[in-house]
């Protein structure tokens, strides 16, 4: 797994009453809202193109995600998810997540494409392109 | 990606209201808890081991989901998730989920552990484990 | 609180993994989920216009919505949600829910407001305010 | 509707994708998820008593809930939670929320109940409901 020293934004959160399934740990589905969260924190805050500009034009829709669950999350527990930008096609982004607390508590390979608004991928827009060539080459 | 064929749990899901998203498709998150629906259901229906009767003394976390989104859902598709138990360990179970409405939408590969109270692995119990061969062998 | 002999729409349920929190009861903001989901059913299946449809030209937003909790849901439990139509305005509709499981589980007052795409109050549309009224005269 | 002077704890929330519906407003179930993050959130850090605490002796369940949608929330809006607490009962607990991003959105009309193990009701413990007190007398 790459990512781990370097990540390009980092989101915290902590583990609420509504993450958390009858045995008392994160359920997972609820984490890859998190994940989702992250990512759309990374988009608005770092990449100044917030989903909310983004759906007037299209959207930037997951097509791939592999999530490796390592240890469980509990109830009160903060933790950190961690995004390296890792490729930047011309229309895709690979992103890696390790989100931690103390431990290793997941780890995310996914990848987004840039769409219109009819789902066909697009190319990044200039701008947005520049900006994650700024951030991946660490000059921001 | 194997368990096109011989699928050993189907489950039907409408897409509805709240599993999409302001771009009018089905969001991701939302399919991860339709995909814990429908192992939910295998459990309950084909194992004969309900997830009400698992959380007395256990779980069965996730410890490996990774899905390729192939297709859109739109609000009001009917899809199918085909789910094939590809491999039974001493205490983890490997599948293949197929969603499919017409077309494929989107596949899954995920790695169950059978875990005691405290989260540590655990063989499944013989009877679990002689249904799973059973359904495995086909002799269901 | 009315509406309890004379359902005009049933929508069961089984109170589901991911329903639960980690007291092990329903987590209240699933049940709205739960509502929610009762409300689409009942207008695909029973007003011949799905939400699908609706989302075209506006939608069927929740002006108020009252819950009383009476008793909690468990994992694994049965319940069933029994709607009735008590008022249609020009734009309005108030609707009594009460879902049961053996004993009454929780009460719902709802009132929904049919909007145009810009979120203002439209009237019903014909056919569909025809079909409400068939239904709250029992003749459907 | 009271409490709209003196908030006893006041909770940020920016509306996310995953808060948004087909139609591009808040989806009125992720309200409620909203709402319980707020006074999970006041529990927590205001009355210094974690829901990560309490569910391992009982819960606080909510009784009755009423909102009035006044004003749908739009993604990338940035809104607040205003709660007052309005009775303090021997095991019940009244708040009223106020949420606004510059006009109010919804009001919230909430009874909780402190409850053991099985559900039933509780007296408050005492370090918790003096600590209530005290903000009700607005000496906190």
């Amino acid at each position: 797994m790459k990512g781990a020293e370097v990540a390009h934004f980092s989101f915290p959160q902590k583990i609420l009453f509504k993450h958390c399934d009858p045995a008392g740990i994160g359920f997972y589905p609820r984490y890859v809202e998190i994940i989702n969260d992250a990512v759309e924190a990374m988009f608005d805050d770092c990449l100044g193109w917030s989903f909310a500009e983004i759906v007037k034009t299209g959207g930037v829709p997951t097509a791939k995600l592999n999530i490796d669950f390592k240890a469980p999350c509990r109830l009160g527990d903060q933790i950190q998810l961690d995004i390296t930008i890792d490729r930047l096609g011309r229309s895709s982004m690979a992103l890696t997540i390790v989100a931690r607390g103390g431990e290793v508590r997941f780890t995310v390979d996914q990848v987004l494409v840039c769409t219109d608004t009819n789902g066909k991928p697009r190319s990044w827009p200039d701008p947005v392109r520049a900006k994650i060539n700024d951030i991946m080459e660490g000059s921001v």
